[in-house]
C-alpha cells in the first residue's frame, strides 16, 4: 500500500503545482480529504499486516481465505520485494544454523524440506486466483500441479544446495499426492533441486490425515530408520509443528493459504 | 517509516508551492533526490520488517540488540498502532480459542501467562534504553522492575479478564526472580490484574536455567498438579515451547529483546 500512497501524494503535488497560478484559498481544497483517505488506507494496511504477522507466528485459528480487506496488501507482499526478503532470511539463518552443527559421519543427519511455497512457487497459479482470496480448489491445482512448470524459490533453492553441500541428507515430504510423484519429479529436476535422499508423498494410506499428522508420522518413520532430523524447512505450520519435530525449524512465509 | 515519507512530500508539496512562481525547470530538481532517498529508505524499511517477521516467525538465531538499522523501525511500531494492532489480534484469536472449548468442572483447566511484555509493559524502561537498540542491563532494569510501575498492556488485562470470566484457572509463570515477588504482585493488583491462581517466579533453584527449561520445568509441575495447561501467553518463543507444551500457544509481539 505504500506505493499508492506515494503516487497520490505525487499526485498531489502535480496537482498543487497545477493550480498554483489560481488563488491561494483552492489550495487547501483537497489537502484534508486526501489526508483522511491515507488515514484509512494506512489503518487497514496496519490491520492487515498484523493479520499476516498473526499468521507467521502461529496465532490465526485455521482460515480458508485472506481476508477481503487485506488482499490487495497480500497481493502487493507476494509479488513485491516483502515476500522475497521474507524467504531470504529465512533461509540465511537456515543456513547459519545448518554450518553451526557437527554432522556425524554415518551419513543419518537430515534436512527435510517441504515442497509447494517452500522448494517450488506456485505463485503463477495463486496469480491467476486471487492470491488466496478463492476458496482452494483441489481439482483446478491438481491441473496446475500436472504441467509441471512451478519454478524454484531462489532463496530456498540456495538453502538447498549449501545444506547438501554440507553433508546433510535431503528428504522431502509434501502433502502432494503420490499420483504426482513423476511429474513432481520433472519439475523439481527442472527447477534446479537434484540428489535428494528420499521424496515422500502422500500414498492412500495417508489419505484423511490432517497434514500435521501426516507429516509427524512420517518424520516418526524417519526417526525409526536412524535419520537425526536437525532441519526443517516448511511454509506451513502443520510442516514443522506435531511429533518427532526437527531440532530446529524454520517457517517460511505464505499469507495466500492454511494447511491444518 | 510512513510518516517521514509522508511529511517529506508535504514537505515537497510545500516546496513546490512556494516556488511555482520561479521558473519551470527549477521545479524538476528535487524529485529525483527525493525518491532515491525514499527508496533506499523503503528498502532498509523492508529488510527489517523481514527481521521482526522472521523474529515472530522463530526463525532467529538468539540474538542479543535490534539490529542497529533498524531501531527506528522498531521504534516507531512500538509507540504506534502496529504494536497495538498485533497485541489485539493476539488477544482476539487466544480468546476465540479459549471460548471453543468445553472446560471440565474439576477447576484444573488452565490459562499461562507471562508477565514481562506480555501482562505488563516495560516501555518506559525501553524507550528510556533504546526500545532494544542497548544492551540488556540487569541490574537497571532491575531498578525498573522494582518501582513497580508497569503499565498493563490492555488487549491482554481484556484476554486475562475473559478467560476468568470463562472459569479458566490462571497461572502467572514469569523470569522474574521470587526477590521481587511483593512489588509485582502489587504491580499487577495496580495494572488491574487479580484473581490469579499462582504467580510462579524464578527460586534460587532455577538459577541458571534457560527460560524455556525453567519454564518446561514449572509447566510439567503444573501437569503433575492435575492442571490440564489449554492456553500459554507469551512474547517469548521460551515461554511457550520445550515440553508440557500447551494446547494453543500465542506468541505475542516483541522486537525488543529475546530470552532463549
Amino acid at each position: 500500500m505504500k506505493i499508492p500512497l506515494f503516487k497520490l501524494f505525487l499526485l498531489f503535488s502535480l496537482f498543487s503545482l497545477s493550480l498554483s497560478h489560481e488563488p491561494q484559498n483552492l489550495l487547501v481544497f483537497p489537502r484534508p480529504l486526501i489526508v483522511e483517505y491515507s488515514e484509512l488506507d494506512e489503518d487497514v494496511n496496519l490491520r492487515c499486516t498484523s493479520w499476516r504477522f498473526a499468521g507467521e507466528a502461529n496465532n490465526l485459528s485455521p482460515w480458508k481465505t485472506v481476508p477481503k480487506e487485506c488482499a490487495e496488501q497480500v497481493k502487493e507482499y507476494m509479488t513485491g520485494k516483502g515476500y522475497v526478503y521474507d524467504l531470504e532470511i529465512a533461509s540465511k539463518e537456515a543456513a547459519e544454523f545448518a554450518k553451526s552443527l557437527q554432522l556425524q559421519d554415518d551419513g543419518f543427519d537430515a534436512w527435510v524440506f517441504d515442497i509447494d511455497e517452500t522448494l517450488l512457487s506456485n505463485l503463477p497459479y495463486y496469480a491467476a486466483h486471487g492470491y488466496g482470496l478463492e476458496v482452494f480448489d483441489h481439482k483446478k491445482f491438481d491441473d496446475w500441479v500436472e504441467k509441471g512448470i512451478a519454478p524454484a524459490l531462489e532463496p530456498s533453492l540456495k538453502l538447498y544446495e549449501d545444506v547438501l553441500n554440507m553433508g546433510y541428507k535431503v528428504i522431502l515430504l509434501t502433502g502432494r499426492s503420490e499420483q504426482h510423484r513423476d511429474v513432481t519429479v520433472d519439475n523439481l529436476i527442472n527447477a534446479g533441486f537434484r540428489d535428494w535422499h528420499q521424496l515422500i508423498l502422500r500414498s492412500s494410506d495417508d489419505k484423511g490425515k490432517l497434514a500435521v499428522v501426516y507429516k509427524s508420522d512420517k518424520r516418526s518413520e524417519m526417526e525409526k530408520d536412524g535419520y537425526r532430523i536437525l532441519g526443517n524447512s516448511g511454509d506451513q505450520w502443520s510442516d514443522l509443528l506435531g511429533s518427532s519435530v526437527s531440532v530446529r525449524s524454520f517457517k517460511l512465509p505464505n499469507p495466500m493459504y492454511y494447511i491444518a
